[in-house]
Formats: structure tokens, sequence, C-alpha cells
């Protein structure tokens, strides 16, 4: 237990990451200070947004280093505690990177006890981050009211699936998702709740938008940006809200695709575009989880988790986001 | 007086207009009927908004017919009137379109009386439309407060100078406009309380925004779109607001440019943009003109009046707004 194995951040992409930017690394675990937690990570969470975290460009993180433990969300338990608020046994989580081990100190790393009653998985998923990410970017930017037309990209994903149902939770009348291939599709309809979905790997996005949300679109949640950003500018009703909470498609490239030529629809139908990041929000995460836990118990919020295994292919795993090859919320367990 | 001279739209421009796509014709005055009022037209207005009103688009305006007189908002008097609210000689601004002469319904025609005090190019310009615009778009939008670094596109134009005054009124302590050529600059500097300027005919915009808004972009009121946008995009603070008011660069061409690559900052910045739609805001005129009146009177807002003449020079007029050769509020006067 004193040895420690971590994938650290070995150099830059440029373009498409692949597993060759990481490097597997093992280090002694130190005793702990005052104030410190020793953490055994058994879940990682992976995001699109981590892709972000190892550039080097000014943003709302700093970037990860070179030589760095890569940043990442995690679940597990503590095995010691040097801080008042844990003890051994206490099932956490927090940003705990890209290693067995994680040291905390909770005061600034963001670790906090999972409630009984919420599994790990749970945890890092519409109970986590990206279930409050769906929460906050519907509920105050989108702000569907009954009988809007609400289209989600990356609508399959841990955020947009959950966003989706939010929408018609709250009384939309039609529901739209844009996801990659027909199964995701088929478990947005049959499972989800969703009015209907747009496979935008055998699909034309801009037609199918135009067809199923012919009134025009009263709130879009965006994950994607670029050509299905554009392909929902041009279906706007008028007043629309538009939530942008992530981009993937300019992320894992060297020069993100141009945007969207038809920015001026925002001007015609009176519409407005707000971005955000759930980093500013985790103050509601306790009402936002309570209410959310009421809508998953009463079967009206649908979610997936797509649990790879394995220390060994945790790089591989962040790589899935990008192909679009996770269902579901991507998470990875270590091995015991 | 039986006879009215009228330019019409002829063709509908694809990509830039010319004077080619309109034709002069002569009509004879039908005697009025009930509820109409004949106001003969002194002043026409030019906004680049009516480069939008000529293409067969759907849009927050019906496009102009071909063969119909071309819309436009204008200023003159009363000639006669069937309609209890107007008499003869009754100063009135309304939509008169391109002609010598216009019958109006004042029910469905925006017809209203200039007030006491105030002139025709006046009430075309910073008391007018454009000044309201201005207005809500600064005001609702950009919400300027103490200390805000605010930019401002197409500043020297009727619009864009007005609301960054507006901005350095309520506090901005830092207001930068973007212009064409020097004298434009000049005038945003030494007259209208700018407090630097950029010529995105000799200055490299990008470079000019990251120094003079080293700080960050707070507000930013957009007449302009395309590489500007991106521009100021790519200098945001947090929370920064954007108004989109305009987008000439899209206006007169046949494909509007690709738009801005790095849209994905209003996430990492939390910033918002919104477009609106002056004409939604009509009723808020009377409460902006007596608010501007009083900051016009005060010396806080400077504003211009590019007066051409002629009835042969309507269709000519309009082009200059799209060559950027107006200076201010782009008007015409029409021959006694």
């Amino acid at each position: 237990m004193s040895t420690n194995r971590q994938w650290v951040l070995s150099r830059r992409p440029n373009g498409a990451v692949t597993v060759d930017h990481f490097q597997q690394k093992e280090s002694e675990l130190a005793p702990l200070v005052d104030g410190q937690v020793l953490v055994r990570n058994r879940f990682l969470s992976f995001d699109p947004a981590m892709r972000g975290w190892i550039t080097d460009r000014k943003s709302y993180l700093p970037p990860v280093e070179i030589g760095a433990v890569m940043r990442a969300g995690t679940a597990g338990e503590v095995v010691e505690s040097k801080h008042p608020d844990f003890a051994a046994g206490d099932r956490v989580q927090g940003m705990g990177g890209w290693q067995e081990f994680a040291v905390i100190a909770p005061g600034r790393g963001m670790l906090s006890k999972i409630p009984d009653g919420i599994t790990m998985e749970q945890s890092l998923s519409v109970f986590g981050i990206t279930g409050l990410t769906a929460y906050v970017g519907m509920l105050d930017i989108c702000q569907p009211t009954e009988g809007d037309v609400v289209l989600v990209s990356g609508a399959a994903g841990a955020t947009g699936s959950v966003a989706g149902q939010i929408a018609k939770i709250k009384g939309a009348s039609t529901v739209v998702g844009i996801a990659g291939g027909p199964d995701k599709c088929r478990w947005l309809t049959e499972h989800a709740h969703f009015d209907a979905a747009i496979d935008y790997k055998a699909q034309d996005v801009r037609t199918q938008v135009a067809q199923l949300c012919e009134t025009g679109i009263d709130a879009f949640f965006d994950n994607v940006g670029g050509a299905t950003l554009e392909a929902a500018l041009g279906n706007l009703r008028r007043g629309a809200r538009i939530a942008l909470c992530g981009a993937i498609s300019g992320y894992d490239v060297s020069s993100p695709p141009p945007g969207p030529r038809n920015l001026a629809n925002l001007i015609v139908q009176r519409a407005s575009m707000r971005g955000f990041i759930v980093l500013d929000h985790l103050d509601r995460a306790t009402t936002a989880i309570a209410e959310m836990a009421q809508w998953v118990q009463a079967g009206d919020i649908a979610y997936r988790v797509d649990v790879q295994r394995g220390f060994a292919n945790i790089p591989a795993t962040f790589l899935r986001l990008f192909a679009g090859a996770n269902f579901g919320k991507q998470l990875l367990q270590l091995e015991d």
C-alpha cells in the first residue's frame, strides 16, 4: 500500500489525444500530514471537458502540468484520515485523478462523503457532476415550460440524457435527442423518455432537426457545437434559449472547426445563448441531488453508466469519449 | 401633387446589392379614404437591417416584394388627413418608404408625431429607432456597470456611437470602439466620449482588442459579426454579456462568412449572447427619448447625421452603409 500506480500527462496533444500522451508511473506514498486524507480510488470518471484540461490554454482551471497525474473525478474509500471530517471507511468522491490512491486535502480538493443509498457509480453520474450539469443548464438556461420543443445534442451521454428528461418532466411537449448510432437512439426513445432521436452517424442532422422540430426549437442544450449548433440555430423559435454546456466537436482537433454561419438567427429570433461551468454551482448539489433522486425513483429519469475496467485501460477509456464509443456516463472501475 | 415618384425593388440581390436592384417609377396618388394620411416625405432613413428586408428569407418582417416601393423609415409633413389623430401640417415619422409621398394608415403603419423641439433629423437618429436600439441593447443586454470594459463594433454608426456613450454614462471605465478610418476613430475619442478606437481598415482588430481590453471585455455591443465577433470572443472576462444588434459583415454577401471558431469561450467565461430586434421595444420609445434628451442636453451624448440629398440618389445612399462610407446616421433629404 505504500506504492501508488499513476498515469501522468507525458506530452500535450496537438490535435487528437492518444494513449501515447500519457505515461505510467509508480511513486511511494508519503505519510499523511495534518489535514490530509488518503483515499483508495475505486471508480474514475471521464468527461469531455477533461480534454481542455490538457491543453495549454487559459481556461476555467489551470492546465494539467506535464509529468503531473491526470486530473479526474473519482469515487473511493478513505483508507486513512488526518482530517476531522473524514474517517477510514468513509465512501467519498473528489478529484482523485488517474491513480490508485489519492492524497487529498479536503479544503482545496473538493472531497465529499457519498450519501447513504447512493452507489459510487451514481455519485459519479446521475447524482454527480454530470447530473448537476444537466440540472443547472436545463433549469437555469433552457428554462423549459409546458409545450416547449427542446433539442439536446450528445443526448445519450451522461449529461444530455438527463437534461432531456428534465425538460420532459417540466412539461416540454417534444424532446428530440441527437446521438450516434441506432442503439443509443433506441435507448433514448424507449427508455429515456425522449420523443424522437436523430442518429447523426446515419442521418442528415439539419434535415432531421427541421422535420422533428418543425414549429421551431424553444430550447437547445448543446454538448457538441460546430455543425450541430448550426443546425439548431437554423430552426429556432422566437425567444429560444441555448445552453452551451460543451463543444466536443472542437475539443480533440488541432484547430476548432468554423463556427455556425447563421449566428445572426439569434437576432432574427431574439434568442439567447449562454455558456456555463458546473463548478460555479456546486453549492446547489445537495438540492439538485435530492430532487433528482425523486425523479429517478419515480421512473422519470433513466440513466446509463458505461463501466470499463482496469488500471491499464485508463487512457484508452478516455479516448472512448471522442470516438463517441461510450454509451452513457463513462466510468472505469479499478481492480482490487 | 397627384404624381408620386418612387423607387421600387426590381430584383433581389444575390450577393452585394447595387443601384440596379431598384427602379424608378411614377404613379398617381389616389384620393385618400377614411383612416388614411398623406405625408410628404422630407427625410429618408437608411439602416443596415434594410438589407435583410430585400432578401427572400423568413425574418422578423416579410420581405419587400418585387415591384413594391422599398420599405424605409421616413420623416415629413402631413399634407392631408382622413385620420382623427393627424392634421395637415403635422410633423410625423413613420415607415413612408422610398418615395416622395406616402399614404399611411396609422393603425398599421407606425406613424407618430415628432415632438416639439426635436428636428426631423433627430427623430430619425438619436431620438429615433437607432437611438432606441442603442438604448435597449446596451441597458437590457450589455448591462454596463461601474468599472466595466465595454467594446462596441460599428462604433461610429448611428447605433454604435450612442451605445458606447450610454455605457460611459453608466460608469464603464473603458469604452473601446471599432470603426473604419482615422476620421471616424478621431471623432469617437475626441467627441463621442470613447476611451479608445480601433481602425479596422488599418489595424489588426484581434491584436488591438487584446491590448486595449487587456483585462477582458465585460460587455460587447456588436453590429458586425464574423471576424469582429471572433476577436471579441477571444477576450471575454468572466460573465461577459454580448448584445447582438446586427451582423453587417454577413448582410451583403451571397453566403455569410463562417462564424467565430471560438464560441466555446462563452462556456469558459460563463458568458452570454443575446439577439434583439428594436421593434419589440417600441413601447419604451417615449421613456428612452426623454432620458436620451437629457443626456444629449448635458453633452454626454454626441451624435452625427450624414445627410445625402436628392431623390435620384436614394439607392446609392443605401449602398454607402455596406461600403462603410456613412459617418453617423445615414439620412437623405428629398428636394422640395
